[in-house]
C-alpha cells in the first residue's frame, strides 16, 4: 500500500492521541463560531404578543441587540487570539488540549449569560444578578484562556522553533488586566450593573488590540 | 525537531496574529453554513394546537417557509460573493479581520428578522415593523460586505498578483444598487410590506449573478 | 511575494466564481453535520409536567426517537451519497452551486417535518397530515440529489478524467425509484401513515447501498 | 486539464464511495463541536419568572450546569478518543461508516438526556428517570465507540501500516469496564441516582486517561 503514509496530517506532528495542533483549532474554531451563531437563538419576542405593537416590542429588545453585539465580539476577539497563539504551536499534549477543552466549555458556556443579561438588564431587581452572572463568566474565560496561554508559554518544546526562544511571561500582565477588570464588575455590578456591562465590553475591545510577543528576527 | 515547520498553514502568508485568508474563510464559512441551518429552528407550529387542524396549521405557516427561503438563500449568496472575494486574498490584516466580522455577526442575526419576518408579515398591524426589520438587517448586511469589498479594492498588497491590478471601484456601484435597494424597502414598507419583501428576494437573486471584475489575462 | 501562489487551494480547480469543489464539499459537510444535530432539539418533553411521571413521558415520546433516529440516518446516507459524487467533481459551475445548494435548503429543512412527524404520527387526525409532510420533504430531496446528479453526469468537463467517461444516465433509474417511492407515500399517508414512513425508512436504507457506476479500470 | 488530479485528498485513500478517513474524521469532528455547543441551549431559566428572585433561579439551576459541564466533558474526551484512533486509520469501508455514524447519532442525542437530567435530578421522583435515561444514552456511547475501535482492531487493512501489528484487542478489557460501569447505573439508579450521576463522570475521567495500545517502535 504505497499511499499509506499519505495523509497531509501526517506531516504535522500528532502529538498526544495523535492530535496535530491543526485538528485542535479546527475543533475550537468549530466552538467558536458555533457559540456565536447561537447566540441569535436566545434573541425573542415575548410569547404574549399584543395587537399592533410589534415596533415597540422590537425596539424594547436593545438589552438583547446589545447583549448580542458584545458576545458576538467577545467570542470573535477569543477567536482571533487563539489563533494568534495555536499559529505558533508545533505540538499539543494532554494538559494543553485539556485546558483547552476548558476554555471552550465556558465559551460555549457564554450564550447564557448573554441571555439572563439581555432579558434582565433592564428589570431593576434583576440587573444585579443578570450583570454578576455575565461577569463571572468572563473571569472563567479570562482564566481558561490565560491557562492556555501560560502552558504555551512556559513549554517551549510545543512552539515551532522561531516561537521558542520569546519570553511568553513578560506578557503575562496583560491578562493579569483583564481578570482584574472582570473581578472589578463583581462589586459594580451591585451598585450600578450597566457599568459592570460597559467594563466587560472594554475589557475585549482591549483585547482585541493585544499583541503577543513578537521574536527578534521577522519571518 | 525536523517537522517542526510543516504545518500545512505555514505555506500561507499568516499575516495578522497569524491568521491566513484559509483559516478567515474557514471560520466564515462555519458562520454561513451554522447561520443558515438554523434558520429552521423558528419554524414552529402554534403551540396551542386544536385537533384535528394540523393540515391547515402547515398550510397557513407559508409565510415562514418563504421566509425560511429567503433568508437561506440570501446566505448562500452572501458565501458564494464571500469566496469569489477572498479566493483573491493573499493576506489578512487586522481592519479586514475587523470587517468581516461585523459582516457576519450581522449575517448570524439574519435567523431572528426572518423568524418575525415569516410569522407576523401575514398580520394587519405588525407586517410592517415586520418588513422593516428585514430590510435594515438587509441594509446592515449590505454595509458589512460592501465595507470588506472596498477594503480589499483598496488595498492591493493584501491580493494575489494577478488580481492585483484590477480596478476594483469600478465594481462599486453594483454594491450601490443593493444599498439604494433596501433602503428604498423602508418606505414601501409602510404602504406595502409584502412588496419589501420582494424587493429584498430580487436584489439577492441580482446579486447571485454578479461577478467580480477580472483581471484582463485569464488563469 | 514569493508565496502569493501557496495556497492550498490554488491548487484545485477554481470555478465559479473562485469556488473549488473541496469548498463546496466543505461547505455541504457543515450543513449536513448542523442539522443532523439539531434534530435533537426538537425531542422535548411536554411542557406541563405533572409530577412522578417523568418514566411514562420518556417513554411515551418513542415516535420522536425513531423520527430522530430516521432523519439523523437519512442525512447521514445524503452525506455519504453527495461525497461518492463529489469525489469526481474537478470543477464546479454555477448551475451545479445553485442546485446543491437548492438540496442543502431542503435538507436544512428536514428537521421541521421530524419534530412534527414526531410529536404527530400518533394523534387520531393529526397522523396523515404529518406523514405527508414528511413525504413532501423527501421528494424534494430525492429532486435536489437527483439535480445534482444528473448535472454532474452530463457535464462531464466538470468531472475527473478517469471518471468522465463513466454513463453516469444509466444509474438514474435508481433515482426514479426513490421519488416514486416518497410519491407513493402521499397517499399511503391519507390510508396507514405509519406504513408511509416505514417506506420512507427502506427508501433510506435502499440508498444507503446504492453505487455509482465505476469506470472500467481500477484506481 | 492539467489541473485534474491535483484535487489534496487524491493523496488519500479514497475507499467507500470516495470516502477518505479525513472527511469522516472531518464530519465527526463537526457532529462533536456542535453537539457540545448545542447543550447550553437546554439550560434555561424557568418561564415564570418572579421579580427579585433571578439570583436565587440562577442558583437553582446548578444540577443543569453541573449536567453541561459532564456532558461537554463526555464529548470531549469522546473526540479526543476518536482522534486517536482515526490517526491511525488509512482508509474507511462501508461498515466502519455505519458503526461511526450510530456512534455519532448517539453523542448528537446527548443534549436530551442532558437536559432531562439537569431538570430533574433535583425532584424527587424525577431523579430516577432522569439518571437512567442518562446511564443508558452512555450505554449506547460506549457501545458505539466500542463497536468503532472493535472493527477497527480486527481489520488490520484499514491501518496505517505501523499501527498494523498491534493487537487492539488486548485493549478490549478497557472498553468492557466503561460498559459494566454504566451498566451498574441502572441499579444505582433506583436506590440513590445521584451515585449514578458520579460515576458516569468518573467514567468519563477514567476514558480521559485512557491510551491505545502502541506499536513497538517509535515514530
Amino acid at each position: 500500500m504505497a499511499s499509506v503514509e499519505s495523509r497531509p496530517q501526517q506531516s504535522q506532528q500528532r502529538g498526544y492521541e495523535g492530535l496535530t495542533p491543526g485538528r485542535v483549532e479546527a475543533f475550537s474554531d468549530g466552538i467558536f463560531a458555533i457559540a456565536a451563531t447561537l447566540l441569535i437563538l436566545n434573541v425573542q419576542l415575548p410569547h404574549e404578543a399584543a395587537g399592533g405593537e410589534l415596533g415597540r416590542q422590537l425596539l424594547d429588545l436593545w438589552p438583547s441587540y446589545v447583549a448580542y453585539g458584545a458576545s458576538f465580539v467577545t467570542i470573535g476577539v477569543m477567536w482571533l487570539n487563539h489563533h494568534a497563539l495555536f499559529a505558533r504551536v508545533a505540538r499539543v499534549d494532554r494538559t494543553l488540549v485539556g485546558l483547552n477543552l476548558f476554555m471552550l466549555g465556558v465559551i460555549a458556556f457564554l450564550p447564557f449569560p448573554t441571555q439572563v443579561l439581555g432579558t434582565r438588564i433592564g428589570v431593576p431587581d434583576e440587573a444585579t444578578p443578570a450583570a454578576l452572572l455575565y461577569a463571572i463568566t468572563g473571569i472563567l474565560i479570562a482564566f481558561g484562556y490565560s491557562g492556555v496561554y501560560l502552558w504555551i508559554g512556559t513549554h517551549h518544546e510545543l512552539l515551532h522553533e522561531r516561537f521558542a526562544d520569546v519570553n511568553y511571561l513578560s506578557n503575562a500582565p496583560r491578562f493579569l488586566i483583564g481578570t482584574i477588570g472582570y473581578a472589578g464588575c463583581i462589586p459594580l455590578a451591585f451598585f450600578y450593573p450597566p457599568a459592570a456591562v460597559l467594563v466587560i465590553i472594554a475589557i475585549v475591545l482591549y483585547y482585541s488590540r493585544d499583541q503577543l510577543p513578537q521574536p527578534r528576527t521577522p519571518t
